[in-house]
C-alpha cells in the first residue's frame, strides 16, 4: 500500500514563484544589510540545549523543539527517574539537542566563542529559519526565517539612527510607502512608572499601556486599576491618552512629566538625539513616530524600542522591530557588551507586497524559450543552440522528449514560456531556427547569431 | 555564574567569510541551474517521521535525528510499552517528526502532493540543509548543505545529456579545471552480473567491483570469492581489470562481453546514446569517463550513474554525484514517474577552491570606507555622506563611537577596510572630504561628488 503523503504541521513547501519572491524580499534586505557594513554569519540549527533553556521564558522553553537523542537513549535513563513518567524531568535525560529559537542567543554564543577573531564593534547579519512549537493559525507557523541585523560592542546612538535609515531603505527599495516607524525607550516607561509612583509595577503598567490600540483608554485604565495601580497614579497618565502631535511636541510633553525622574530624562535625551539627527538626515518614504506605548519584549530591552508599522492600508500589524539590549552576552561570560539590533519579518513583507501588488514582473520569470523536440537528430541540433544561449545567460530548454507537437506546445502555455523553437529538417538544412512568439503567435526564421542576440541579456553566466 | 558556551557536537559556525565563499559557490551553482530551466522549491526542516523512517535503510533509520513531541508527551504512551523502557518501541510513541536525511525524499513528497500544479517534466533544484547522527569526524558534519537538481517524469536520456553539460558549466564557471566526470549504468552492471551467473549476488558483486581504486584486482576477486562468486564468474570479469582506452573501446569491449545479457546490452545503448552526444556537443573543462567500477547507492539508481571527482591534484574524491532512478514517487502513490538527478557536494567544493586558491579576491570584500568619528557634529556630517555612498551601492560605514584616532584606525586595519575618511573641523568648513588610502597611507581631499565617483560601482541598490 502507497502511503497518503502529508506535511508537518505548521510547515510549508514553498514552489517556484514562491521561493523566487521570498528570496527577491531577502536579497534586498541582505544588500542593504552589506552596504550597512553588516557580515553575515550563519550558525547551527540546532544548538546543546542548554545554551537555549532558559533564555526564553517558562513559555519559551516549551515552545523549544527538543531532539531525541540518537542510539539506546534509554540506557542512560536510571530507573528511579524513568519509574516516575514525568515527560519534563525525562527531557532533560533523552534530549541535549534543541533546534534555534531565535538568532540572537545563538549570535551572543557566536560572539563570546569567537571573541577572539572578530573586532568589536562586530556588525552582522544573519538570516536563517528559526522553529517554534506554536500552536499552527493563520500566518504563525512552526518554521520561519528570521532576518536580523546587530551590532555589539558600542552604546553609540548613532546605531539606532543607522537602523531607522536600513528600515527607510529597504522598505523604499520594496517600493513600500507610508510605512510607520515606531521609536520609544525603555528608560521613558521605567521613568514614567517611577514619577507616577508605581515602579514596582513596570511590567503591569506596560503591558496596560501596550494595549490602547485594542482596548482604548478606558480598558488601559481598567486594567491598571485591577493590577494594583492607584487611581491618583492613573491620573497622573493622562497626558499619555491625548499624546498627539509632532515628535518634538511629544518630547517636550515628556520631558516636563519625567522632571523627576533621572533615568526617564536620560530616555528623553536619548530619543532627542536620534529624533533630531533623523530629521537633519531625512527619510524616504517612512513616519518616524514616537510611540510611549511602544512595549515589545520589555524585559529584553534596556534602551531604544523599535517597530516597523505596515501602511495603513494594508492591517497586517508589524512587520519589524528591534531595539537596544545591555549585556547580551553575559549570560555566556563576556560582561559590557551592549547591542542593538532589528529584524524583519519575511512572511508579512510577503503578504504585504503581494497585496499591494510590488512584486516586480522579472521576478518570477521562468524559461524564456523552449526549444522543441522532433527526433533524434533534431534535438542535438536544438540542444547545441541551447548550449549556446545557456553560455551566453539566457534560460533555455529542450523538451526531453520527441511526443506530438500539441503536448509540447501545451507544456511551454502552461509553464508560461514565452517563446518555442521549431527546428525539423528543413531548419536544419538551411542551418536556422524559427522562433514562435507564444503571445503573438508570430514566426521568425533567424539564424544562431541573431537568435543569440534576440534573447542575450546582460546577464552572462 | 555564567554558562561556558558551546556548540552542538557535528555542527557548525560560519564567519562572515565562510558565509560568503560558501553563498559565491552556491549563487553560481544556483545561476547555472536556473539557465538550464530548473526551479527552485524548499521544503521543510522537518517531516512527520512517516514520510522518512523506512527510505533509507536501517542504517538511515538510526541516522535520522528525531524531534521529541512538545507538552506532556509521556501521557499518550500506555503503561505496558513504557514498563519494557525500549528506546526504539518509545521513539514511535514520543515522536512524530523529524529532521529531513536528504532533499529527494522530501522532493518525492512534494511531487505527489503538488501533482495537480505542477507541469511535467518537472525540473526543480533545491539547495537545504541536511541533517544526519553520523559519528563526527574530518570532513564529516551532522548539518550540511546538499545542492539538487532533479527532472520528474521523462525517461529521455537528453537529460543525462544536459546533467553532464551542467557539472562541466558549473565546474568550469568555478574554474576547477581537470574534473572528471564518471559514467555508468546500472543496466551495465546487472548485465554483468547476469552473464556471469551471478545475477543472485549482484549488490556483493559491485560493492565488491566498486572498491577496485582502494583494494586493487587481488582484493576484488577475493571478496567475491569469500561472498561466494564462483571462480569460473570471476574469470569471466577479467576485461574489466584491464578496463582502459577510450571511452568507444570500452563500449566495444562491453558490447561484446554483454551479447549474452538484454538488459546489458539496453545499458551498452544507453551510455552510446549519451558519449556520442557529448563528444558531438562538447565539454569545456571536464574529462568524461566510463567507469564500470562506479556503483554509489546502487539499490536506488537503475539507469546512469554519475559521479564527479576533483582535480587528480586535490585528494579529495568525489565533488558530486546522481543518476537515474525509476518510480521516484512511488512510494507516496503516484506510480510510473522516472527521475534523474544530480547533487553537489558543497563542503569539498569548497576545500577544492580553497586548496587550488580559486576564490576571487572579490568574493569576500569587506565594507570599502570607514569614516572616523571626531565627534556628534563632524559624525553627522559624516554620516551624510556615508548615506550618499550607500545611496550608490558602496559600502560605507561611520565609526560609531568618538574613541581615539588610534583606535578606530586599528579597527580599520583589522577589518581589512582599505580606506578611511577623516572628516574634521577644518574639512567641514571647505565642504570636503579627507580621504586616506590604508595600504599607501596617500591622502587626498575630495567634496562629495568626487568621493562618490571615487567608489561608485555599477551596483546601486
Amino acid at each position: 500500500m502507497a502511503q497518503k503523503p502529508s506535511i508537518a504541521k505548521g510547515t510549508r513547501d514553498f514552489g517556484p514563484e514562491e521561493v523566487s519572491k521570498r528570496n527577491y524580499i531577502i536579497s534586498t534586505i541582505k544588500s542593504h544589510f552589506e552596504v550597512f557594513g553588516f557580515m553575515p554569519i550563519e550558525t547551527p540549527s540546532f544548538e546543546n540545549s542548554e545554551t537555549l533553556m532558559g533564555k526564553y521564558g517558562d513559555e519559551g522553553d516549551r515552545l523549544i523543539f527538543k531532539i531525541l537523542n540518537s542510539g539506546d537513549y534509554l540506557s542512560k535513563v536510571g530507573d528511579d527517574l524513568y519509574a516516575k513518567k514525568d515527560a519534563n524531568a525525562l527531557t532533560a535525560k533523552i534530549s541535549e539537542k534543541a533546534l534555534r529559537y531565535d538568532l540572537t542567543v545563538p549570535f551572543a554564543r557566536y560572539v563570546v566563542m569567537h571573541q577572539n577573531e572578530i573586532e568589536l564593534p562586530f556588525k552582522r547579519y544573519q538570516v536563517q529559519p528559526v522553529w517554534r512549537a506554536d500552536r499552527p493559525q493563520k500566518g504563525r507557523f512552526r518554521e520561519f526565517y528570521q532576518c536580523d541585523a546587530d551590532v555589539v560592542g558600542s552604546t553609540s546612538l548613532w546605531q539606532e539612527v543607522e537602523f531607522i535609515q536600513l528600515y527607510d531603505n529597504v522598505f523604499s527599495s520594496l517600493g513600500v510607502e507610508g510605512v510607520t516607524i515606531k521609536l520609544n525607550n525603555r528608560k521613558i516607561l521605567s521613568g514614567i512608572a517611577e514619577v507616577i509612583g508605581a515602579k514596582d509595577k513596570l511590567i503591569d503598567f506596560t503591558v496596560a499601556l501596550d494595549k490602547l490600540d485594542k482596548i482604548g483608554e478606558v480598558g488601559v485604565k481598567k486594567e491598571m486599576l485591577d493590577k494594583g495601580i492607584t487611581e491618583s497614579a492613573i491620573e497622573k497618565l493622562q497626558p499619555l491618552f491625548s499624546f498627539t502631535g509632532s515628535n518634538t511636541l511629544k518630547l517636550e510633553s515628556l520631558a516636563s512629566m519625567l522632571t523627576a525622574s533621572q533615568e526617564g530624562l536620560k530616555g528623553v535625551e536619548e530619543l532627542r538625539f536620534i529624533l533630531t539627527n533623523i530629521e537633519d538626515l531625512g527619510l524616504k518614504i517612512s513616519n518616524l513616530d514616537l510611540d510611549v506605548t511602544l512595549a515589545r519584549g520589555l524585559n529584553y530591552y534596556t534602551g531604544a524600542i523599535i517597530e516597523v508599522a505596515a501602511p495603513d492600508t494594508v492591517k497586517i500589524g508589524s512587520i519589524g522591530g528591534g531595539g537596544r539590549y545591555d549585556d547580551l552576552t553575559g549570560i555566556f561570560g563576556l560582561k559590557n557588551v551592549s547591542g542593538v539590533g532589528i529584524s524583519f519579518g519575511l512572511d508579512r513583507i510577503y503578504l504585504v507586497l503581494e497585496e499591494l501588488g510590488l512584486f516586480p514582473p522579472s521576478v518570477t520569470t521562468t524559461t524564456e524559450v523552449l526549444f522543441l523536440n522532433f527526433g533524434q537528430n533534431e534535438a542535438l541540433y536544438g540542444l547545441k543552440a541551447v548550449t549556446s544561449l545557456r553560455e551566453n545567460g539566457v534560460k533555455a530548454e529542450l523538451y526531453p522528449d520527441d511526443a506530438k507537437m500539441k503536448k509540447q506546445m501545451n507544456y511551454a502555455n502552461k509553464r508560461g514560456i514565452p517563446f518555442v523553437v521549431l527546428a525539423g529538417e528543413s531548419e536544419m538544412k538551411e542551418g536556422i531556427y524559427t522562433l514562435k512568439d507564444m503571445a503573438s503567435g508570430m514566426q521568425d526564421r533567424l539564424n544562431l547569431t541573431d537568435l543569440i542576440a534576440k534573447f542575450k541579456t546582460s546577464s552572462t553566466v
